[in-house]
C-alpha cells in the first residue's frame, strides 16, 4: 500500500510536538500544569501542529476529542532513561496494529545503531516498517547512535551514518538531534536521501537562541522540527509556536520571527 | 472496545482484597485458617469488597460459587520473592484469555521499572494491556521501581516516576505502596493522570495506625485501597473492613471510623 | 472444560507407577529385565495402578495394547540429571496436544521453584495448565525447590512453599518428596489446598521400612503415592504392590499390610 | 499417523550412506571426485543402499533423478565442527515440512545429551519427532553425549545412557558410534528398546579391519550400519559396499565377505 | 516451486552491482554524487547489470521506475560494521515476503560460518531459503567465515569450507571474496557444486589491476562478479562497466577489455 504522509507533512514541511518525556525522563520535566497531557494536546491543537508524539497509554486516555484535529503519532518503544535501565535497547511496547486502533497517523521507534543489541533492534524495526507500510502509515525513526565504540554521538560523521541507517532500513522520517554544525548537517540530511529529516532540540534553551537555532535547522535541508520542552515548558507556548510555525511553513526570516514572538508573548502573558 | 471499570470501581472509589501472598511470600504469611483461600473469599464476599486479587490457580479451584458476588482480579505474573529468585522480572504465567475464561473482571501485572530486564517487562505489559482492552477489561499495574540505580523505592520522585510509567504504558489502575508523605503522594497521584491510583499497605500494622494511614491515603487523591494482611490476618477482619469501607465509600472521618471499628470488633469477637 | 480426574483418582485416592528414570538417571537404575518398558507396563496393568508415568517416546512405542487398562501419564519435560546438565530448568519436550494424541489421561511437569530460571519455568507451566485444562485433563506438578538460596530442599517450610506454588499456579496434583516429618507434612498438604498431594519415595529402601513410610504418608492427608524403584526394582513387585494398594485403597493397617506382603511375596517367589 | 519405516528398513535391517561431511568437517574430507554429491548418489543408487543422508541444500540440487530409487534422509541440523563453533548445540536448519517437500523418507537430528544447552536441544528434538510422526516418517537421532561432565564419550555406560535418551524422547532410529566393546554394546542396544540402533564408523580404516568391525557391530543386536568415508573415500566403493550388504542383508560370514570384497575389488579396479 | 534464476543469470553468467555500503560502512564510502541511490540505479540501468543489490529501505524509495529494467536483489540482513557492533551475527531485517512485495528477483543474506552464533545464523538462513524457494526466487549467500578459531578468512581451505556450507545449506548463489589464488579458487568453486559462485572485489583498486583480477576470477569457474566501489566510485563508471561486461558476457580477453576501457573512458570523460 502507498504510504500516506499527508497527515503529518504539509507542503513538504512538518512541525511536531513531542510529549513522551514522562516515560523517558520521568515527571521531573513537568510542573503541576505540564504534567497533565491535556495541556500538551491543547497546545498541539491550538498551535496547529502537524502531529503530537505520545506513548500508547497517553493516546488511549487523552486523544479522544482531538482526533479530528491533531494527527497522532504513537511512539512504539521507550524506556526509563533516568531510572538507569542499562541495556542499549528500547523494545517495542505497542504494536503497529494497536497504534492504528488508537488513531495513529504515524508511528515512531528509537533505533540505537552501534548498540551491542543492534541485531535485535534492526530486526524489530524492520518488522515495524513492514507492518506500518501495510497499513499505509509512515514510520519515524529516532536515530540515536549509541554503543561502546561511539565516542561522540553528535559528531557529524556519526550523525550522517545514523541518518543513512534510517534510509537503508526504510524509515519515512528521521528524528535527529542538531549538532550546531550547519554545513556538516547538510551532509547528514543528504545521507538520508528521500527519507525526510526532522530535527529536534536537545534541551530547553533561551527563546531567542532557540529561534536562531530553528532558523539554522531549516537551512540544513531538513523537512521540519520536533519540539518539546522549549514549547510546553515555555510560559508563552503559543507565542513561541507561532514564531516557529511561520519559519517552518512560510520561511519567515529569523528577525521577523523574533519580532512576532515578542508581540505574541506580550499578548499571551496578559 | 470500551474498557469497563464498573465492576471494580463504584462512584470512583475502589476497595480490593489482595490474596496472592502464597506465591510471593510463601505460606509463612498464613495460619491454619488463612491458608484456606475460602477464608479470603468469604471476607471478600461478606465484606463487600470491589474485588479479590488471586493467582489463576486459586481462581480456578475456589472462585466457583462466588462469581456473581465478588469481582475477580487475576494477577497474571508472580514469583517466589522469598525463595530468592534473583532476576528482577516476573514473567506472565496466565494469559489474558485464560483469565477471562476464569471469570476475571480485571487483570494485574507487576512492572519493575528500572530493572535491567525492563525492555522485556514493558514489552510483555504492552501486549497484556492491548489484549485486555480488546476484551474490554481493565489492567492494574503493580508499579514497583527496582534496579541497580534505584536507591530508595519509597522516595516520592521514584514513586511519581513509577506512577507516570503506568499511565504512559496504558494501565487503567496502579497499585502503589504508600510512603507516608501526604503532600508528596498528591504529586504521585497527579503524575498518574487519568489512570486511577490504588494504594497498598506495606505490612501488617496496628489497626488504629492502619485506619489513620488509610484516612491519609484517601486524601492523596487516590481512588482507593488494596488491603491484604491487615485484613485477613486480623482477628476481626469484618470490623476492620467495615471501618475502611465507610471511609472509602462514604468519606467517613477517621475518628468515626475508629469508633465503628471498636464497636464491630467487640461484636465480632463474641 | 471441566477437568476430569476420574481416570487417575479413585474415591479420592491414587497410586501411580513412575517409570521415567531412563531419562533422569540413565540405565544405571535398570537391569536386563527392568530396562524393558514392557516390564513396567505389565506391573502397572496387573498391579492395578491408577496410572503409569513415562516420557512420550516410551508411550509411543509401548503403550499400544495397554491403553484400555492402564491410564497413561506423560511427563512433558525431563533432563539427564546424571549426565550433569547444569541449568536449573527442564524444558518442555512434548506438547500437551501430542500427549493427548498418545493417549494421556494426565500430564506431568517438573517445576523448580527458586531456580534462577523460575520466570521461564512458571511461564511454561502456566501455558501447559491452560492447554491441558482446555482438553479437560489434569496436570501433575513435580514441585522441587532448587536454587542458590535454598539450603535444604526437604525442610518443611520449603516443601510447604513448593506445595503452595503448585496450588497458586493451578496444578491439579502435586508430586512431592516425603521428609519423614508427619506433623510438618500435614501443613504441607494443607498449603496445597484443593490441589491433591501425591507423595513419592526418595530411593529404594528395605520393604518393611517402605511400607511403614507409606502408612505415615497416608496419614499426612495426601491423596496417594507415586512409587517407582521400590516396586519395579523389587524382586516381588506384585507383593509389594498388593500391600500398598490395600493401604491406599482400603486403609489397611500397616501391620496387616506387612503380613499381606509376606504372604504374597512367598507365593510370587515360587 | 502410523510411522512408516519400510523405505529405509528391509527385513529389520538397514544400510545407510552418510554424506553430510561437507558441513560438519568441510571439504578436507573430499578429493576432486568425492566433492561432487553425484558421486555419492551414484554409489547409493548402484550399491542399493537403503538411504542416503544429506543436508537439505544437497538434496534440493542433486536428489532429482534419484528419488524413485534411493530413499532420501535429510539431516535437519548441523554445524561447522571443524571451524570451531563452540556452543554444544546444533540448531535446526531445515524444517520437517521442507524435508518432506524435498522428498525425504526420514529425517535426522543430532542430540548432544549432557550439553549445557540440553534443554533447548531436547525441546527442539521433541517438536521434530511430533511433526515427523504427523507426516508418518521416522526420525533418526544422532545421539552424541557431550558436555563438561562427560569424561569419555565412548564409555559403555555413557553410550547406553545416550541410547536410552533416544528411546525416551521418541526417536525411531539412533545413530551411535561403536566403541569396540561387543558385550558392552549389547547393553547399549538393549537400552534403546524398540528404537532401532544403527552403528557408525568413526573414521576411515583399513578395509579388512572395517569388515571385521562391521561383523562385530551386527552381533550387538543393532539393526544396521551407517557408512560414509569408508565407502565413498574408498578406491573400490562398490566392492566394499557389496561385502557389507551381504553381511547386513544375508548375514554372510566375515570370511566370505572378505573374499567377496577381494574379488569385486579386483574387478572394479580394472 | 521451481527456483527461477533467469532474471539475474544470463547464459550462465551474472554481473551484479552492489550498493549496500551505506549500512555496512556508512556514508564515508560516498561523495555528494554517490550518496544518492539514483546514481547507482542509473549505472545499473545503463550499464545493463543483471541486478542491483540494496537494502529494503533503498528499494522501497528508489526502485520505482527501474523495476522493468533492473532486476532487484534485496539484502535481507546487515549491520553497522563500522560503528562497531560486536556480535558476529547480522540478523534478518527484511522478510522474504516484504522483499517480494518490493519487487525482488532474488534475496541475499550474510552467513558468518564459524561464528559463536552460527547456530542462530544457520537456522535463520535455512528458513529464508525455504521461504524464498516457495516463492520461486533464488537466494544469494554472502559466505564470510568469521570467528575466534578462524585465523585467516582468505585462506583457500577456509573459503572452500565457506563455499561448501553455502551449497549444503541450500543457497543458489554465493558471494565470496577473491583471494588472488587462481588454482586454489578453482577448488573453492568446485566445493560449491551446483551453487553458482559470484566473486566480489575487496576494496577499490586501480582499474587495470581490477580488470586483470576480473579476468582471473572468470577463469576460476565462477559464474560472475559482484562489483561495487570499483564501479560507482570510479570517475568513468560506464567505461569500467563496459569492459567487465564484455569479459563476463562475451569472454573478451583482458587485453581487449583494457583497450575497450581506455576508449570508453576517454569518451565518458568528455
Amino acid at each position: 500500500m502507498r504510504v500516506s504522509t499527508t497527515r503529518i507533512l504539509k507542503n513538504g514541511r512538518s512541525m511536531l510536538l513531542s510529549y513522551d518525556h514522562g516515560l523517558e525522563h520521568g515527571p521531573k520535566d513537568f510542573d503541576v500544569n505540564t504534567v497533565d497531557p491535556k495541556y500538551a494536546f491543547d497546545i498541539a491543537l491550538e498551535g496547529m501542529y502537524d502531529g503530537i508524539i505520545v506513548q500508547a497509554g497517553i493516546a488511549e486516555k487523552y486523544y479522544h476529542g482531538y482526533y479530528k484535529d491533531v494527527p497522532l503519532i504513537i511512539k512504539l518503544n521507550g524506556k526509563t532513561e533516568s531510572l538507569g535501565s542499562t541495556l542499549v535497547i528500547s523494545k517495542q511496547i505497542c504494536s503497529v496494529e494497536r497504534a492504528i486502533k488508537l488513531g495513529a497517523s504515524a508511528v515512531g521507534y528509537t533505533v540505537y545503531d552501534g548498540s551491542p543489541l543492534e541485531p535485535e533492534i534492526f530486526s524489530e524495526f524492520g518488522k515495524i516498517i513492514d507492518q506500518a507500510h501495510e497499513y499505509g502509515i509512515p514510520v519515524i525513526g529516532w536515530m540515536y547512535p549509541r554503543g561502546p565504540n561511539i565516542k561522540n554521538e553528535m559528531d557529524t560523521d556519526t550523525l550522517a551514518y545514523a541518518a543513512r541507517v534510517g534510509l537503508e532500513l526504510g524509515a519515512d522520517f528521521l528524528k535527529l538531534k542538531y549538532n550546531n554544525n550547519l554545513e556538516g548537517f547538510k551532509w547528514v540530511v543528504k545521507c538520508a536521501g528521500r527519507t525526510k529529516v526532522l530535527i529536534a532540540e536537545h534541551s530547553k534553551i533561551e527563546e531567542h537562541a532557540f529561534l536562531r537555532m530553528s532558523d539554522e535547522i531549516l537551512k540544513t535541508g531538513a523537512a521540519g522540527m520536533v519540539v518539546g520542552r522549549n514549547v510546553w515548558q515555555h510560559d508563552t507556548p503559543f507565542a513561541i509556536t507561532a514564531a516557529i510555525r511561520k519559519m517552518v511553513r512560510d520561511n519567515m526570516s529569523v528577525d521577523d520571527a523574533l519580532k512576532l514572538y515578542e508581540e505574541q508573548a506580550n499578548k499571551e502573558k496578559k
